[in-house]
């Protein structure tokens, strides 16, 4: 499967595919027009055939998309043939919703561990991991390496942690913390800045507002 | 201050903007040029200068940009001039994590409620409020009206719940579901998709191996 033609622009809109075949999958659909599948996702039907296209798994005019077909080539297109062992930095109440999330391992993601400097936290039980002292972090990674690190701790300690990562070869960086990281240009990240998600819904509710 | 020509791409990058604007301004920087900010966010000078000369505040060349002047415009553009009163309608870990978030109340943001179904946590106190029942969400909203709801329940939940909502005059829902809300065109939806962000970060460390 070669990628190297897709746009950016297709490749974001990717796992939200992922999610519709999926569940058409789930309830046994064994294939779907772009018509159909456009009302259910919102979208045109032109925009579903331009960027579906791209994968192909289409047969002739009016015979529709094979679904398990091209779940299984966008989940190797995202990675998602592949295990992705997965630790999480910071065991507040955003690490631990992280870990307590099934959905991720519905995926393929496994769930390796989690870490945390708090006292009060270091010792807790979560499904099946027991939280970690931070100091123990290099010498867990080296002998369990990971492939993603989620990182939700104070923004003051997110460069530090960040590099301390890298050093251990992690190479993806799932980033919770309100800044943006410094990093080597081998190593990825992709960032959920909360707050600034929350100002865009504020900025679609002002322009609502206004246009009524 | 119009907004009418200001396109999305632009609009999508405003928080950012803001959030570094705001970092500048508590450091007491009062004017920046294209090129610094343009090395602190990692973007070009013309990008910057395309996107900031939509809200005015630049002087002459080589002056730069006053910095509080653009904080407190682009503040207005995102709505964050006005009270924000935001309930989070599920107090899982998710749920608790925004409730204990201060950063959104930096951006003025006002935390005015938290519900659930759960007899384990209906009662509990977090930041001074009593997370209350759901049964009372219908009441509550009657007597406090809110700007912004945050969805953090079980997908299953999630369409009767946007619906009540709606219907008690909430505009504005903050979807961490991971479901897509189907609501009347006068209501603004922004989506917090974990499982699609962590697939795009897949996508991204798989496509860097291949590259390297």
């Amino acid at each position: 499967m070669q990628n190297k033609n897709i746009s950016v622009a297709v490749i974001k809109r990717l796992p939200r595919y992922y999610r519709y075949l999926g569940e058409l999958l789930a309830h046994d659909v064994v294939r779907i027009s772009s018509k159909e599948l456009s009302e259910k996702m919102g979208v045109t039907a032109s925009q579903i055939r331009q960027d579906l296209n791209n994968f192909g798994g289409f047969g002739q005019q009016g015979y529709g998309y094979q679904v398990e077909y091209l779940y299984t080539e966008i989940g190797k297109i995202l990675g998602l043939d592949r295990k992705n062992r997965l630790i999480i930095i910071g065991a507040g109440n955003l690490g631990m919703a992280l870990a307590n999330s099934m959905s991720f391992e519905k995926r393929g993601f496994e769930f390796a561990g989690i870490f945390d400097v708090d006292p009060k936290v270091v010792g807790k039980n979560v499904r099946n991991h027991t939280v970690l002292h931070i100091d123990g972090l290099e010498q867990f990674l080296n002998e369990n390496p990971v492939d993603i690190a989620a990182l939700t701790v104070p923004k003051a300690q997110a460069p530090q942690l960040a590099a301390l990562l890298v050093k251990c070869g992690v190479n993806a960086i799932w980033n919770f913390t309100p800044t943006d990281l410094n990093l080597p240009p081998h190593v990825v990240q992709e960032n959920v800045h909360l707050t600034e998600s929350l100002m865009r819904l504020s900025y679609k509710k002002r322009a609502a507002e206004e246009e009524a």
